[in-house]
């Protein structure tokens, strides 16, 4: 049987948000997975649990050891979050060392093993924090390894990363989940919530702030 | 600091063991890893731990819920795994969706956590399974995507990919195994092992044994 369907990272952020309501547009078999590092935000997950259950599609939970992940402000509690960080060259310390990279290779087991034929994952080069793992260079590098080392590429039906957001300004990311009516309150983009409170000054907190003062959309 | 040491994707059977023993001899800091996702021959693990106990080099074992790999006898028991497989073009039911992906995956995080600057995966296009994953193509492209989609890539000092043993037939590994002292007795190669013992007509078995033969040295 030919793949079908779409698998989505679904990190219950806004852009993973927005990027499963796009999918959801384009398929009707959709499955989210979401992972577990024990990530400072991980209220992210209950936010994303919430969502998928309200859409009523299948979710999966990846455990992955958070000693997978070292000196990254994400995972250690001894390393502070930057605050106003304004974007320069340089990667900050929430980077989590190859993040994405296990996350896709997670997708594409996944999505072969379910016969799934998309990918989608949220990543945007423009209002980003400048990790190297979420760049139009590294998407491309990777579905280079999935149509050489999987059996579907083999067979001649890869598995394809759909990459929506890849070029938007969080402004039009915002515009773009409010016509395909993301629940914007329900998700949670924080680095460094405290008791469940975005801090508002973390890179995230302050891109998402931007895109929606940009989009003239309120943020509930 | 500039990153420094290997890190060494180790299965505990005739080839990974091989490539450890390698790696020993070009790196003073060596560590390893291995997987447990339920496999069927699990057996692996206690015999790699016993290696590098013997060896005295840090061992981390990385969980991965076996319901990620779909399809596959080597997870699966429904599925039975094929004897006296000869050889063709089809990709055998021993293919574990996107295994080695997750594993350089893995491997790409800690690496870059630890400061490691190579990987050693004992991969090998000659006398294999035919895997797509195990191909010089697909390393070549897993390389790519750590040169652009990690921080240390970034930073110039990309982590390597190695693959000592990529273009050696059996007999060439048994006899490079033989050169580096391996203690070929502590390995173990077959898929389908009953109560520990090794089938002898799984593709693994048959190639391990043509292998000692084709080198004249005897597997005990």
């Amino acid at each position: 049987m030919k793949p079908n369907g779409a698998l989505v990272l679904f990190s219950g952020g806004l852009d993973s948000t927005t990027c499963l309501y796009y999918a959801l547009q384009k398929h009707k078999k959709v499955v989210v997975v979401s992972f577990d590092y024990s990530q400072r935000h991980k209220i992210e997950i209950r936010k994303a649990k919430k969502i998928s259950s309200l859409l009523k599609i299948p979710h999966q939970i990846v455990k992955i050891n958070p000693a997978i992940f070292r000196n990254t402000s994400l995972v250690n509690k001894e390393i502070k979050v930057p605050k106003n960080f304004s974007s320069t060259q340089k990667i900050p310390n929430t980077y989590v060392p190859g993040r994405n990279i296990l996350f896709l290779s997670y997708a594409t087991s996944i999505a072969e093993g379910l016969g799934l034929n998309e990918i989608y994952i949220g990543v945007n080069a423009l209002d980003y924090s400048g990790y190297p793992d979420c760049r139009p260079e590294f998407i491309k590098a990777f579905q280079n390894v999935i149509s050489i080392g999987t059996k579907s590429g083999d067979e001649k039906h890869t598995i394809k990363i759909q990459t929506p957001l890849l070029h938007l300004s969080k402004k039009e990311i915002v515009l773009l989940g409010q016509k395909l009516k993301v629940p914007f309150h329900k998700t949670h983009s924080c680095y460094d919530p405290i008791r469940g409170k975005a801090c508002g000054k973390c890179d995230s907190c302050l891109l998402r702030k931007k895109g929606f003062e940009d989009a003239g959309v309120l943020d509930k």
